[in-house]
C-alpha cells in the first residue's frame, strides 16, 4: 500500500473541484480517498504531497508511438513530399526490433509528461504489447488494417490476440481510414462490430481533401457513411474530425461516439482546426491525442490541452469560446473512456490507480486562482512530478522506475536511428 | 572564469549551426569558444555539458511581467468584460511593492524558461529595476505614457532616469498605443525620439478594430500614420502587428523596425495570427513576445516559437510555411536586438554572457535529426537545465541563484493575491 497525505485532489469525478486529503492505493488500485483517519494501516511507502495536486493521469487517445525515429526528420516540407519521400520509404525499412525500441523512446516521454495509457495505431503489436507491458504502461492498440474485406480477417487475427493478453494491453477494432480501403471493407469491420459488440475508430476527416472526396464516392461525409453501414452499433469514435460539420457532429453526439481531437497535428500538417467548440456545445463527447510524434512534434498533453483551447478563441473570434476546463477533462477522463478504459478514468476508491501529482508550487502555476484553468492554460510537462499507473510509480522527480533505463533507450535508439536513415 | 567543456554550441552568429567545443566566461563576458586548447587555467568552476547544448538565451520582447497576479484570474469570458471588470479594477489596486513582489514571481519563471531579459511595459518603473537588478535578469523598459503632449515630459523624465541606471537596465522610447493617445502626444514622441536619437515601441494593430479606427481617424494604418510623423527617424518596432498588410510591413522593411510577435497572446484572446510567413519572406525583422502573462498564460518561449511556427502552416494551408529555424532566431537573437541589448544577442567572445544549456538527452528532443527544429516544435521548458545572465548563474537544475528564494517570493505573492482579489 502507498500513501499520499497532505495533497489537493482533484477526482474528476465530479467536474473539476479540488479537495484538500489524503489517497492510498492497494495493488493496482485506489484503496481510500478522504481525509486523513485516527487509525492508519501499515504502509509501504507514504508520501508527502506538500499540498501538491493529485489527479487522474493523462491518456493520449491518438498516436503512433513509434514514429519518434522520424521526429525532427524533414521539417517545413510540404506534406505529400513529406509522406511520400521522408515517411514511407523509412518506415519500410523498420523492423520489428526497431518498433520495440522507438515506443520505448515515446514511453519515456509520455511518462515524464504525465501519460500512462496510449491509443496506438502502428505495426508489428507484438513488439509494441512488449515495450509497453515492460514499461507498466497501458496500451490500447486501435486496428489499423487497410484494403479490402481480405484484410478482415487480419484485424480479427489480431483482435482475438490482443484483446486479453494482458491486463495492461487492450485492442479495440479499427482500420486505417475511408480513403486507403474500399467498401467491402467497410462492410466487414461493420459486421465483425456488430457480432464482437465491440466499437471502431478510424481516421475521419482529417483534411478537407479527403473529407470531400469521400463525399464524391460515396454521397455522403465519412461519418454518415459509415453510419449508414452500421459501423457504429456498439460506439466507438474517430481521430482528427476536422472536417465535420453539424450532420457529422450529430452522428457523433447520437451514437455517443468519440471525436478525438489532435490540434497540434492538425496545426502543424496545416489540416485545420476542428469545430470543438460546436461539438462541446452539442454534447459530443471530446478526446485529445498527439499523433505521431513526426507530425506534431511532441508527446505532451499540455500543449494539447493549450491548443485545444485557444485554437477555438482564434477560430470563432471570441475570447470566451470553449471552457478551458474542458480541455482538462479531454485529455484525462475522455481519453480513457474514448479507448474503453473505463476503470482508471478518474480517481475513486476501487478503481485503478492512474495518477499523477503536479507540482503546484511552480511558478507558471501561480497564483492557484483557477487550478483547472491554470492547468490548460500555462501548465507544463515540466510540472509533473510522479507518474503512477496501475499502482506502480513509474516516474519520479526526473528519475524512471520499473526497470526503465534511459540510458540503454536513448543508446539503443541513436544507433537504430543511424542505421535506417544513415 | 566559469569553464563549460564537453558541449555542443550554437552561437547563433552564423544561422543555427551546431559545433563542438567549449566556451569560457570571465566577469560578465563571453572569453572564449573553441576547441580545448593544450593548456588551461584556472576556473572558479568548471562544468560538464555532457554533450548538451550552450546556445543564446531567450529574450522576451514584449511582457507586462507583473501581471502575473492576474492568471487564471477569469478565463474563457469576453475580452471587453475581462479588462474592464476583470483587469484595470485591480490595477489600480496595486502598490509600488505589488509590482516588485509579481516582478519577482514572473522572473522565477523566466529563469526557468531560460529567458534572461524583458521588454517589459508596466507601472511603478522604480520597483520593476530593484527586482530586476536584485535577481540578476536584464529588464529593457517600454515607456507606456498615454494621453496627450504633455504626458511626454514623464517619458522624458523617465528615459533620463533609467537609461543609464544599471548595467542590467535599459530604458527605451515608448507609449501604450495609437488608440489611448492623441496627435499631439504622437507628434512630441516623434520629435523626442529624434532630439535623442533612440528608437520608438508601440503597441500597434493587435485587434482589428484598433487597427480600423485609426484608418478612420487618420486615414491610414498606425504603421503609415507613425511614419509620416517622422517616429522612427532612429528606428524602433512595434508589439503584436497582427493587421499588418504589405504596406504597413513595407514600412517596418525600409526603416529597420522590429515586428513583435505574440502569438499565444493573439491566439487566447481571440486577435487572430500576425502575417509572420509574409514578414520573414519580405525580409522584415521579427522577435518574439509573451505578452502580460494574463494574457498568455504562460511566460514560456518555447510555446511562443511553437505557435509562432504552427500558425503560420494553418493560415496559409500549407505545412511548408515559415522555417521553424526563424522562430528560434526570432525569440532569442532577434528579441535582443529589438530591445537594444546587441551586446548579448549571440555567443561570441567579447560579448555578454547571456546564455542557457539545454538537456539534449530530453526524450522529446530525440532523436538529434536537427536540432533547431526540434528546439522549436518538440521543445519544453522543462528542457532547460541551466540560465545564465552577465556570467551569472542563476538557475540551474531546478534551483534558483543569486539570492533568489523561491519559497520566499511564493509566501509573499500568495499574501499580497489575497489582499487584493480577496
Amino acid at each position: 500500500m502507498i500513501r499520499f497525505y497532505n495533497a489537493k485532489i482533484m477526482t474528476m469525478a465530479d467536474g473539476c473541484a479540488v479537495k484538500e486529503g489524503e489517497l492510498w492505493t492497494d495493488g493496482d488500485r485506489i484503496s481510500y480517498i478522504g481525509e486523513t483517519p485516527a487509525e492508519l494501516p501499515v504502509f509501504e511507502r507514504e508520501i508527502d504531497a506538500q499540498g501538491n495536486l493529485l489527479m487522474p493521469s493523462f491518456k493520449n487517445a491518438h498516436t503512433h508511438s513509434a514514429m519518434t525515429f522520424l521526429r525532427s526528420f524533414a521539417e517545413d516540407v510540404p506534406l505529400q513530399t513529406w509522406l511520400f519521400e521522408k515517411v514511407f520509404p523509412y518506415e519500410d525499412r523498420l523492423t520489428p526490433d526497431d518498433v520495440y525500441a522507438f515506443d520505448r523512446l515515446a514511453i519515456l516521454e509520455y511518462l515524464a509528461s504525465g501519460t500512462t495509457a496510449a491509443f496506438d495505431m502502428y505495426f508489428y503489436p507484438e513488439s509494441s504489447a512488449v515495450a509497453f507491458t515492460e514499461s507498466g504502461m497501458r496500451l490500447v492498440f486501435c486496428g489499423s488494417i487497410n484494403g479490402t474485406a481480405a484484410d478482415v480477417e487480419r484485424l480479427n487475427d489480431q483482435f482475438q490476440k490482443y484483446r486479453n493478453m494482458h491486463p495492461l494491453v487492450k485492442y479495440r477494432l479499427g482500420f486505417h481510414a475511408e480513403y486507403t480501403s474500399d467498401e467491402s471493407l467497410h462492410r466487414e469491420v461493420a459486421r465483425l462490430a456488430q457480432s464482437e459488440h465491440e466499437p471502431v475508430y478510424t481516421h475521419m476527416s482529417e483534411t478537407k481533401r479527403e473529407h470531400e472526396e469521400c463525399i464524391a464516392r460515396h454521397g455522403t461525409s465519412p461519418a454518415q457513411y459509415f453510419e449508414s453501414l452500421g459501423m457504429w452499433q456498439y460506439g466507438g469514435g474517430a481521430y482528427h474530425c476536422v472536417w465535420f460539420d453539424e450532420a457529422d457532429r450529430t452522428v457523433f453526439r447520437k451514437n455517443g461516439l468519440w471525436m478525438v481531437s489532435c490540434p497540434c497535428s492538425n496545426a502543424k500538417l496545416a489540416s485545420g482546426i476542428a469545430p470543438l467548440k460546436e461539438a462541446y456545445e452539442e454534447g459530443v463527447q471530446l478526446a485529445l491525442g498527439t499523433d505521431g510524434p513526426a507530425s506534431n512534434n511532441a508527446l505532451d498533453p499540455f500543449r494539447e490541452m493549450y491548443l485545444g483551447a485557444v485554437l477555438q478563441k482564434l477560430r470563432h473570434d471570441d475570447a470566451a469560446a470553449l471552457p478551458a476546463a474542458e480541455m482538462l477533462r479531454a485529455a484525462t477522463v475522455g481519453g480513457a473512456r474514448a479507448m474503453g478504459l473505463t476503470d482508471c478514468d478518474i480517481l475513486a476508491e476501487g478503481k485503478q490507480a492512474d495518477l499523477i501529482l503536479i507540482d503546484l508550487s511552480a511558478p507558471n502555476l501561480q497564483p492557484p486562482h483557477h487550478i483547472p484553468e491554470s492547468l490548460v492554460l500555462s501548465g507544463s510537462r515540466a510540472d509533473v512530478k510522479l507518474t503512477m499507473c496501475a499502482g506502480k510509480i513509474l516516474y519520479e522527480n526526473g528519475q524512471y522506475y520499473a526497470g526503465i533505463s534511459k540510458e540503454e533507450i536513448l543508446a539503443d535508439t541513436a544507433s537504430r536511428i543511424a542505421r535506417l536513415t544513415g
